[in-house]
């Protein structure tokens, strides 16, 4: 039998030469793929009424679900009403429910409903209005033949917020899948290479010929995503993780063992929530001494909601002078070994420690480039060192790629660095 | 006279669901403009040869030129160079000169060519083949009908160079674009909703019909993208600065009067590069005592490649004892007032900036939320203040948005104050 496909579109003149790219589809297509429905195409369109058309017409005629992003906003440019309105021939009418909910977010930032903004309310008739939560401009649902179009606006965190609340709910109500579902589970990964990755999996995946591997290399490390579409005669429609069936526990299994120096994740965790666990379910506190992450460190762990129960200070010693007066580096340390320097990344984490009195102290000092660099210490060596319960210890990396992804890496493997010594402190 | 348009075709199953994002459009894109081509879609589906055939077809009756991405690699899901051959019943041939090409970069490796990777080879009879000077896979080049088709290997290092070398030239060649010209040129501000910027634009823009108008808002603030195409007799295609004909500039003067109050920067220049400039050239010195933003001013100030010339040092004061051990906030001040307001920003910079001896010190400290807000001081409420050549100021936000939004905004309006206070304190 045939199983539901979808077509993903963004709208926004913006994606095609604004410098912009899609994200919105990731999501998506996460959603979509719980309710057992498989991507076909995700297409990029400008803010053309006629282009629009076009493609929401053909798109209907070969999948079952469409989801478009963008061209619901209230500046002049935003046609998306107006081109789905006559693509599948619907009259927009200003529809008093969505008003109320443009109206009440308009209250919360303080603003008036100006008749630009009323526009948002114009609504397809027959429309099911979604709500948007988190902006101002409603999305909305219908379904035209056999095809359920889902018309969401263009900002990620409310795209991402009315996929997740609205597309699995009207989807499983009007479409049935028949049981069919995504599996899918990932293992992430720090200080390994995407071949070598791929070299220790390859012989283990020829046993499971209906999973399918992904290798994701970026700065965070090398992301191993498993995923394979499974038949349930009782099941209803939605995602479960690889692990939550027999060969896929298997092989966690097998993937763990192999891959194991270097996981320090498994599903959507990223290292600085797997750090942020850690300490707070131990009542650790941390302080951060940076150099040339320049406080990406600190930033990453604040990031995590609560941080501030275990993040006590951080502090960006970028000049000597710093290093000096707020770590108590001595000037002769700094002057035998160099600023960049096992050495010194050990006076800043046991000087960040003693004075603020944590538990953990954390340092990172390197050459983050483009200049600076010499022979014996070129661009993207990187020496971090951490002082704790356990005791001190310093590392030496490394690193390639500009400024930005030498901050990164070195960001990534200084919190890696706090997760190694805790896990293996208690062993 | 209808001008030349394109669709650009991203080949691989990992964009529909691997997590990935096709980042090559970008630059492709860019490439092609500069060719008085524009670019009317983009697209990405996964390694099916029936979906690329059926999409190079549909394609090639709708636009002139096609430029595809991915799927000429050695694996065997690599399918686009089959589907091209059904596509357009081309037969695929083993051509010599693609062979030597593939040999001598498997050569440079050291490895030899094994018949998989022989596959990279064959070719549609007729196409020009395209020399990839960084990787194993060829691309090739071939005019169907009106329509010009770029077939191009997905690795971004391989198409962004292939792109750069051979579409230019072709195009040239084979497609006269009469001297059009593409212009485009963007305007930053901040602290102004979008709605409000377009009501400041539109009746400037009457004057200005073949102008487009593109508004982007984002944490960054609202970015305004002007663009047009012209025809210039004796231009020969290429990209030109909106700013560098006639009525570009005269708009341009305009824009910067009625946005002046919330415009930052002009063109692709970010707010941390601009505070940068202006700290460099005055030789200025910089700390940063950031609170709620958790070291992310820093990091951003500390992304621009000589910012150690500016940035001394920043303290992420998380903790009221580090407050007042770092930067000498009195305790009697944090409780009276709390660590959340006007008087504790105010000591918090001229702490930093007495402390570390620089021309000036800029504080941040706010409620990130989720946890912590109250009615009097509710999640987003952000104090800053700054302390310098000029004197001391204070100011009060209250942002909104998610844990990072409200993190991201407070950084935007960090450095844009001091741009301000330098901007303003010379007047």
């Amino acid at each position: 039998m045939k199983y539901p496909s979808a077509h993903i579109i963004a709208i926004g003149s913006e994606l095609l030469h604004g410098g912009r790219v899609d994200s919105n589809s990731l999501f998506i297509a996460d959603v979509l793929a719980q309710c057992g429905v498989e991507v076909k195409q995700k297409a990029a369109i400008g803010d053309h009424p006629e282009e629009i058309r076009s493609l929401l017409v053909s798109s209907a005629k070969r999948v079952e679900v469409i989801v478009t992003t963008g061209g619901l906003g209230s500046t002049l440019d935003d046609c998306t009403r107006e081109a789905f309105a006559a693509a599948f021939g619907r009259k927009l009418r200003l529809r008093q429910k969505a008003l109320e909910m443009v109206r009440a977010q308009l209250h919360k930032r303080g603003r008036p409903v100006t008749p630009l903004i009323a526009r948002q309310a114009l609504l397809p008739a027959g429309a099911t209005i979604l709500d948007n939560s988190v902006g101002t401009a409603p999305g909305f649902y219908l379904q035209v033949g056999k095809t359920h179009l889902f018309i969401l606006p263009g900002v990620p965190r409310e795209a991402r917020e009315m996929a997740r609340v609205h597309i699995p709910v009207l989807l499983h109500k009007k479409l049935m899948s028949n049981g069919r579902l995504f599996w899918t589970h990932s293992f992430n990964t720090f200080g390994i290479a995407e071949t070598d990755v791929q070299g220790h999996l390859m012989p283990l995946l020829k046993n499971y010929p209906s999973i399918r591997i992904g290798l994701l290399a970026s700065t965070k490390g090398v992301k191993v995503t498993l995923s394979c579409w499974r038949i349930e005669k009782s099941g209803r429609p939605g995602s479960k993780r690889l692990g939550s069936f027999p060969e896929g526990t298997e092989l966690g299994k097998h993937i763990q063992s192999v891959l194991g120096p270097w996981l320090f994740a498994e599903g959507e965790e990223e290292i600085e929530e797997v750090v942020g666990r850690l300490l707070a379910s131990r009542s650790f506190t941390l302080a951060v001494a940076e150099s040339c992450t320049g406080g990406l460190v600190t930033h990453r762990l604040t990031e995590i909601p609560g941080s501030s129960a275990y993040v006590d200070r951080g502090i960006v010693s970028y000049s000597n002078q710093a290093k000096q007066q707020l770590l108590g580096v001595r000037p002769s340390v700094l002057r035998q070994f160099g600023a960049v320097s096992l050495q010194v990344a050990q006076a800043m984490a046991t000087g960040i420690k003693k004075g603020s009195g944590v538990d953990i102290g954390l340092s990172i000092t390197g050459i983050a480039g483009p200049g600076g660099g010499s022979k014996s210490k070129p661009v993207g060596m990187v020496c971090m060192a951490i002082d704790g319960p356990w005791g001190a210890q310093a590392r030496q990396f490394q690193f390639w790629g500009n400024r930005s992804e030498i901050k990164f890496r070195s960001s990534q493997a200084a919190l890696n660095l706090v997760r190694g010594y805790i896990v293996n402190g208690e062993k």
